[in-house]
């Protein structure tokens, strides 16, 4: 297949190939764009460049800060949405950590991951991430506010620490967004 | 400008326009696709489309019982959460039902709704509400499992009214959610 079908390769535009034929044949190469599109390479923030290492930075700094701040706190189990935080917080340092050495990986052997399958698994990823991370900010947001706010209680609670974990965990999906975002653009403009 | 351009017009195989000139071309018709590429036309749940309309129904539908059930509590004005959860339905109401007033106009002139400005218009406001409306769904979840499980204070409360328009609310926010990937999906085919 590879040797009759050259890595790079002219458009004939005597006999055009159809849509279909075109689409299936870019999807075997898996590295061959029409020159007429974008190829995912050219897009920063999408797996194995240098934007998308520093977002993967920022979510895991923001994310184990939440984790720490929330963790460190007597009384965050006695709070389910608490709880779902530190998983949810939890879960999002491992990812960004994984995706982190990635793109370290992707860097260093100057290598950029443009494979539809691996960009489509990274985006899959960083959705549910993001949304549990979202979820679990908003429900200890919820908390917070009423505990502070509605109660006025903060005396008998760590209102500050509660404030500044849920604060960090909107900051982490803050910071994953523009990678899934980015990711899933990349894959619908192949 | 018009007459110059036919609406519909075959590609110059013997002398291809470049990639930019073709874009622009296609900006200024606003209704002309090149053939290799998949028409916004294409993809249901776009504006315009029976699968948006139905989309819009069942957004409007839930987020409406959502705000009815939550708006009929005695005491959702004194916990801020339920009182973001009523706002951002209603604002998610607002939305859907004129979403749907322009998708059944659209389809009862059999105008499909290709114009790039307006699909960006509709894919914002689609991720602005869809983010409101899940925020405040989180929100009223937190609060309503440490009502109910935490502090298993129910018989005081209208639990199963605030169960049931968080319940909404997510369901809503459900329905949204196609809208929004479908139209940034149609956004970045192009």
């Amino acid at each position: 297949m590879s040797r009759s079908h050259p890595s790079v390769h002219p458009l004939d535009v005597a006999a055009p190939p159809s849509p279909s034929t075109r689409q299936q044949h870019d999807i075997e190469q898996n590295n061959v764009f029409p020159p007429t599109r974008v190829s995912m390479k050219d897009i920063q923030g999408t797996p194995g460049t240098s934007t998308s290492l520093a977002l993967r930075c920022l979510q895991f700094s923001f994310a184990v800060v939440s984790l720490a701040v929330m963790a460190t706190t007597s009384d965050f189990p006695s709070v389910t949405a608490f709880r779902y935080l530190v998983a949810a917080v939890g879960l999002q340092t491992l990812w960004s950590l994984s995706l982190g050495v990635v793109d370290i990986y992707a860097l260093s052997v100057k290598r950029c991951l443009r494979n539809s399958r691996v960009v489509t698994l990274f985006t899959m990823g960083d959705g549910i991430t993001s949304t549990l991370t979202f979820a679990a900010a908003c429900a200890s947001a919820g908390i917070t506010v009423l505990i502070g706010n509605d109660f006025d209680n903060c005396a008998q609670n760590h209102c500050t620490r509660f404030e500044t974990a849920t604060a960090m965990a909107f900051m982490s999906w803050f910071a994953i967004s523009p990678s899934f975002f980015l990711n899933f653009w990349s894959l619908a403009s192949r």
